[in-house]
């Protein structure tokens, strides 16, 4: 029977030799992880199942990264819960301040999310690992405590979308583009529980950073997974860090799909997602006159090494606009290592941005950067929603990285070729 | 009449030819300044006096470092009362996100704190510019508010303390050393609401970073000001920054102390204060076994571009220890730019530690390191009272950043030599 990469993983996982849409299947899970935030809870209910061990020390991830350093005891506690959850239970990638990153950027970067893969997460943006050709979503804590018990989970099997890019990327337009044009034309829920496959000659030639982005925002369309079937880029990307064996999956030709999207993006200018929600989308041409307080660079979407380089390639030989805080936010400690000998890091302290230790931070209002009253910024980030970033008459606008170094110089958002 | 260099600061900014210790007298200021916490406090005083202008728009300093990138709306609503009134009243030094620093390292850096001046700040560690061998205090935000409408406080001249150090600084012993030792010997209130003056030939080979430490925590004795009188060190560091005209002032040979200590240092080993006060002074080496959950090197007290040489030539080739978080938080953005440059921030992250941008965070229990229950931590910070961190249960131990990075790197608190 003709599968999708989706199906393919998730029957692969559940012992089967087929799975069909709406199917609920157990699955063998490859990886999970859980953060700050979600850890704590999920450990509940990790003791409260009464288990005396986890089902394998080298397959659950613990990430510190959403109120990293620590912002104040609630968090530091939340984070002690959870280290000395991994002490006691000889958790191999428990991520220490110094040593951590954000865990959608972190797991990638470290070779614990491979192609193949079925991962779950107690976080939305989970999703994330699709770039590589995996199934990965995002669970409840509660879910991701029972998986730490039993290495497996209950899934429904989702339907599968495709969306099928053509033509060529202009300059500026990258993954952040990409994702943001397809929730403005599908909306949020536009994806509902779908499993979304990108393909394409546009994602054929897409850099692994900016498929990661892609497949993050996945979860901004509604659906249970993005996902992109392994080429040369993932194979390049993967060999170098994988810590384990993995298995590459692709769609069967005549796999059958509940809907097919095909754009030419050829024309696509860069993207701008208004308050306050993702798919409020326009291109940045069409955004006039948006005076800005705050510009964020960094976050699971968008803080990667390509990502820095890009926004660095604006703000080289520039500064600031005096009125706005441009905040940089490596998303692990190696990106800002390299970004440091590559000198960025020099580019944006020259240019008067602030450069913070990874964190989640700003993105969901944590800390880091948060909005006052009537402030309003643009993010790199991947949520909108009314207070997302701090006071509930702040404002967000989402964009790429070079859309937000361009507004942080010009003090408005802008094109970058408008600099 | 013989004068201290304290008394002579005070009468001619009253217009006198002699103060004595005890004297009530209102004095012309030559700058002063306000945080996050305290400017909007400051800026309510301002407003309710009914005042239209500043006295001077070029002598007030107004820096968001507290609690900054802000933490949290609270925080960020501060900052904005902040920013607003300085726009409003064209305040010429405000310090912004991405240009700011921790306040009482920013001043001198800029030239902004000279020799001779008088100054007052909404901040107990004001007395840090005693190091310049001005006359320098914190008060309250409503006494500042007066201060930027007239450009005037009241003061009572304090009685002087000489404090004279002989011999020659071993290893590793800098002013955080001297200061935590005279506060060791004094006690808190050894000092209260005495100008505590600093000399002898080991102030006169102390480098500006470390005479700024020394007076930074003239406070925790209790006192109104610290100060050292300039010289060549002085000289060579103002005549590069200085933004205005300065006069510099000695203590006459005859000037009366109610008190003179004088020891011979010759033999300190370095300094650490236990929980949970800065008098409770021991030699690192009779702190035995203390095992440290955290390390905290900056501060105003010791996040200047010495102090992270001192940490980065312990920590070069070295991992923090993996049950350690190591924050290193240069203190402006200049010094975390020339660290960089040096190699130094390099160092940090090789070494495991997290870099973050300048603020003073951790060190007042404020954002960005808060401890839990029962850690523990050592930081080059100034106060170690009960929670000062974080938890009312956990426990801060102070040092200079050699003993800092070097506790950092053996998990416990020891001298560097033990490495």
């Amino acid at each position: 029977m003709p599968m999708t990469i989706a199906e393919k993983i998730l029957a692969v996982h559940a012992g089967r030799d087929a799975v069909h849409p709406g199917e609920l299947i157990e699955a063998r899970l490859d990886f999970c992880l859980a953060n700050d935030i979600t850890a704590p809870l999920a450990i509940e209910a990790f003791r409260r199942a009464g288990a005396t061990k986890v089902f394998d020390r080298g397959r659950i991830a613990l990430i510190p990264d959403h109120f990293v350093p620590n912002k104040d005891i609630a968090s530091a506690m939340q984070v002690k819960r959870m280290r000395d959850f991994a002490r006691e239970y000889g958790i191999v990638h428990y991520f220490e301040v110094g040593r951590m990153g954000i865990e959608h950027a972190l797991l990638p970067e470290q070779g614990l999310a491979l192609p193949g893969d079925l991962i779950i997460g107690a976080d939305s943006h989970t999703c994330t690992y699709g770039a590589l050709g995996a199934f990965a979503t995002g669970v409840g804590s509660t879910d991701l405590g029972a998986a730490m018990v039993t290495g497996k989970a209950w899934f429904r099997v989702p339907p599968s979308m495709k969306f099928v890019f053509r033509g060529e990327r202009r300059p500026w337009v990258g993954g952040k583009d990409l994702i943001l044009y397809v929730i403005g034309k599908i909306g949020v829920d536009g994806a509902r529980y779908r499993a979304m496959e990108f393909e394409g000659e546009v994602i054929r030639g897409l850099p692994m950073a900016h498929r990661l982005t892609l497949c993050n925002m996945a979860i901004e369309a509604g659906a249970k997974a993005g996902i992109i079937a392994p080429d040369a880029v993932t194979e390049t990307y993967v060999k170098e860090r994988a810590k384990r064996d993995y298995r590459v999956y692709r769609s069967d030709p005549d796999a059958a799909y509940e809907a097919v999207h095909e754009w030419d993006v050829s024309d696509l200018e860069p993207q701008v997602a208004l308050p306050h929600s993702p798919e409020n989308v326009r291109s940045v041409r069409e955004v006039a006159d948006v005076a800005v307080d705050q510009v964020v660079i960094g976050s699971c979407t968008n803080g990667r090494l390509e990502d820095l380089r890009e926004a660095a390639g604006i703000l080289k030989g520039r500064k600031v606009a005096p009125n706005v805080r441009c905040l940089v936010i490596p998303a692990t400690q190696q990106i800002y290592r390299r970004a440091m000998e590559e000198g960025l890091i020099g580019i944006f302290l020259d240019a008067e941005a602030a450069v913070s230790t990874p964190t989640c931070g700003p993105c969901l209002g944590g800390h880091m950067g948060i909005l006052a009253k009537g402030e309003r910024a643009v993010a790199t980030t991947n949520r909108n929603f009314v207070g997302r970033m701090g006071h509930p008459e702040s404002e967000v606008y989402l964009s790429g990285p070079a859309v937000a170094a361009a507004s942080a110089v010009a003090g408005r958002i802008v094109h970058p070729d408008e600099l």
